[in-house]
C-alpha cells in the first residue's frame, strides 16, 4: 500500500515540471494514507529530472521520517497541518507558479471571474494574511499551515481546494496527489486569465452566484453531469 | 461518410492542444453531416492524449446519442443551436483559450485592430450579454447557444466566425471542423495582440472600413487573391 | 545560382516558425539575385510544414513569375519595392509577430530602450503612417512598399533594418534572407522588452546617442569588434 | 584542471538557451581558476548550438588569450573586473533575459517581493546608474564592471549574486559557472513575477526583513536546513 502511495506521489511530483508549474526544485507534492497515518512526500532539494520512486520520503503525522533517505521537503510541516485540519483531502501541492505567486506577492486573492474558475473553485481563492514576525521566527512552516487553516475558518476546503500564501506562493489540495496537481495547474491558468482580465477592466465584478453554482455543480456533487461516469 | 466526419472531428480535436488552445479537457470540436442530420462531437471529460477515433460521439439534431459510448461534450446543446441557426457552418469549436477568455471574462468584445484580424474576421468579434439567472438555471447550454444567436442578429456569422461568451470563453465555427479550429487559433492570437496594443494605447481606434474590406476580401469571396487556387 | 538563392530563401522561411515568428502561413521571406534581377519568394498560402524547396517562386523585378508553380506571396509587390529603393539589401521578411504587431497596431514606433536594440538598430524602428483609403483601394501591396520607403526618407535602411507598418505588422531586411530573419527575431524580442519596460516606466527616455553608437558600431562597420572574423 | 574548468564553462553556457535565457548569441558564461589566475569564457559570436568544448577561450586576468582560437566574449573585461572585486565568486553570467532586461532598461532595481526572491537574493537586486558618455567612449566593458562594483559598495555580492546594468541587461555570479547560471534563471523568474505583481499593486511594499532573513538563511549559511546535505 505504501508503494501505491509512493508511486502516486512520485508521478504527481513529475507532473509539476511537465505542466510548467515549477523551476528547478521549487515545488513539492505529498499524499496521505489516512488509515496508517503516514505521508509520502518529495525529498528536499532534489531536481525533478533526477527524482526516482525510492527518493520519496515517508513521514508520520508528527513529521518523523519513517522510511527513505535524505530530508523530506522543507515544507513538510505545512502539508501535515493541512492533512490534520482538512480531513477529506489526501494530496497536497506547493508551488511558486508564476501568476499564482504574482497574486500572492501582491497580497491579492483570486476572484472567480469566469466559468473556468467556477468549474473547480466554488468562490474566490483567498490570500492569507501575512505571518507575524513572531510566527516567522517560530515554527515557520507549521505557522504557514496555521494561517491557511485560519483563512479557511469560514470556507469549505473541499469546495475551494487552494490558497495563496501572502508573499510566498500557492498551496492546493485534492482527493489524490494527482488531483491536487490538477488543481495547481487550474489555479495557475485562472490566475493568468484573471490577471489579464483585470488589465482590461480594473473594476471587474466577479461572476454571479448562480453561474458560480451552475458550473461548480456540473462537475461536483451528486448532480454532476460532466465526464463519463457511466462508462 | 460518418467515418470521414468522425475522423475530421477527431483530428480537429487533437489540434486544440497542439495549438496551445486547451488545458486538460477544456475544449471540444464538433462537425455536422447536414445531409444526414448528424453531428460528431468530442466525448465529455476525456483527456486529449487518450482520445481515439472511436471515442467520438454521434448525436442527432435533438442531442440524442446515435453512436458511441459515454456522454457527448457537456456543451453539445450549444453546438447544436449554432448549427441550427447558422446554416452554412459545418464545424464548431469551444475553448477557454487564455487571451480570448480574458476578454470574455471582462465582458469586452475584440475590436478589429489590424490586418491580422481583418484577414479572418470582417469586423469586431462580439461579446454576448451575460445570461440571466433564469437562463442559467434553465437549459443552460441551450441558452448559451441562444445568446450567441441573439448577438448575431445583425452580424453575418460567415463573415465573423467567432464569439466571446461573457464570463465564459470562446466559440468559433467554420466550413469544416479543422477550419473552425483554425479560427479558434486566430481568435486567440488576435486577442493577445489586441490586449498588448490596448496597453500601449488605451484609446486606440479600430482599423478603418476600407482596410478591413481590403484584407477580408483578399482571402474571402469571389475576388480572393490569396493562396494557390490555380494549382 | 538560382538554386543557391532558392535554398537560402527556403531555409530562411523555415526559420520563421522555429523562431516563433509566425502562426499558420502569416509570414514570408524573399531573397534577390541583383545580377540577374530575379527574386525568390515563398508561395502564397502554403503551410510551413509542407513547404519544400521546389515551392519557391522566382519572379522578375516587375513581379512576373519566371519559375515555380502557384502564386508568389501576396506581399510580393512590397518586397520588390523595398529591393528597388534600398539597393544594399538582399533579403526581406514580413511577419505578424506578436509584440511587433502590437506596436504596429497601436501606431507606435519602437524606441531604442537598450543595448539589445542598439546592437542591431541604430535608432528607433519607425512606424509608418496609415495608408489612405485611395492607396488601400489601389495597388495596395505596392503602396505598402511606398509608405515604407517614404518613412525612410531620412533614415538609413542599412542602419535600421526594419519597420512597423501601421495597423499591419513588421517588415525587416538584411544582407541575406537569413540575416533578414535574424533581424525579424531581434525586432520581436526588442518589442517585447520595450513593451515590458514601458509598463514599468511610462515616461522612459530612450538610450543616449553615445551608448547607441557604442553598441551599434561594436557589431557593424569597419571598427566592429564583435564575433570571430579572424578565425 | 583547465579541462575541468572548460567543461564546466561549456556546460553552463549550454544551459542558457535550455533555460530560455538567451536568443542567438546574447549571453555568455565564464569560470575562474583562482589558483592559476585563468578564466575560461565563451568565444564571441558563436551560436550556442555550434558551441563545442574546444571553443572555450582561456584568458589571463589581464584579458590576454592564453589558449583557444577566436576572440573571447566581447564582455570579457566586465567578467574579469567582477572576479577581481568579488573574491569569493568563481562563475559569472551575462544575459539579456527578457524580464530582467525590461527592468534594466527602465532603470529599476528588483525589490524582494516574495520568498522566491528571498531564497536566493538577500535583498533587492540593484540597478546600476547609467554610464557617463566618457565611460562609454572609454574602456566600455571595463567601466561596466566598475559601475557594478560601485553599486555593490554597501552590498555583499555573496548575498546578492546579481545586478541589473542600466539600459543593458543582467549579470549574475555564483560559486561555480553552473551556480551563476542558476542565479540567472532565478533572477529572470523573479523579475517576471515582480513585473506581474507590480501591475496588480502599484504601491506594493517589499517583504519584511524577518521573512527575508528566514528564507535566505534556510538555504544559505551554517544553519541552512534546505536540501540533503546529510546524504
Amino acid at each position: 500500500m505504501l508503494k501505491t502511495l509512493r508511486k502516486a506521489v512520485h508521478k504527481a511530483n513529475l507532473q509539476l515540471p511537465k505542466l510548467g508549474l515549477v523551476l528547478f526544485t521549487w515545488g513539492n507534492v505529498s499524499g496521505i494514507d489516512r488509515a496508517r497515518g503516514l505521508v509520502a512526500i518529495k525529498p528536499s532539494g532534489i531536481p525533478y529530472k533526477k527524482l526516482i520512486l525510492d527518493d520519496m520520503i515517508i513521514v508520520d503525522l508528527n513529521g518523523n521520517v519513517v522510511a527513505g533517505e535524505g530530508n523530506p521537503s522543507s515544507d513538510t510541516a505545512t502539508h501535515l497541518r493541512l492533512y490534520e485540519a482538512f480531513p477529506d483531502i489526501t494530496g497536497v501541492v506547493h508551488t511558486h507558479s508564476t501568476y499564482a505567486t504574482a497574486f500572492a506577492q501582491a497580497g491579492c486573492g483570486l476572484p472567480a471571474y469566469g466559468t473556468t474558475h467556477a468549474d473547480y473553485f466554488h468562490g474566490p481563492v483567498p490570500c492569507t494574511r501575512a505571518l507575524t514576525d513572531s510566527e516567522i521566527r517560530g515554527s515557520y512552516e507549521l505557522e504557514t499551515g496555521n494561517v491557511i487553516v485560519e483563512t479557511f475558518a469560514n470556507i469549505d476546503p473541499n469546495a475551494v481546494p487552494g490558497v495563496l500564501v501572502k508573499n510566498h506562493g500557492a498551496f492546493t489540495w485534492g482527493t489524490s496527489p494527482g488531483d491536487a496537481v490538477h488543481n495547481a495547474a487550474v489555479l495557475e491558468e485562472c490566475a493568468k486569465m484573471a490577471w489579464l482580465s483585470q488589465s482590461l477592466n480594473q473594476d471587474m465584478p466577479p461572476v454571479g452566484q448562480v453561474l458560480l453554482d451552475k458550473h461548480y455543480y456540473r462537475k461536483h456533487g451528486p448532480d454532476a453531469t460532466y465526464g463519463n461516469k457511466n462508462i
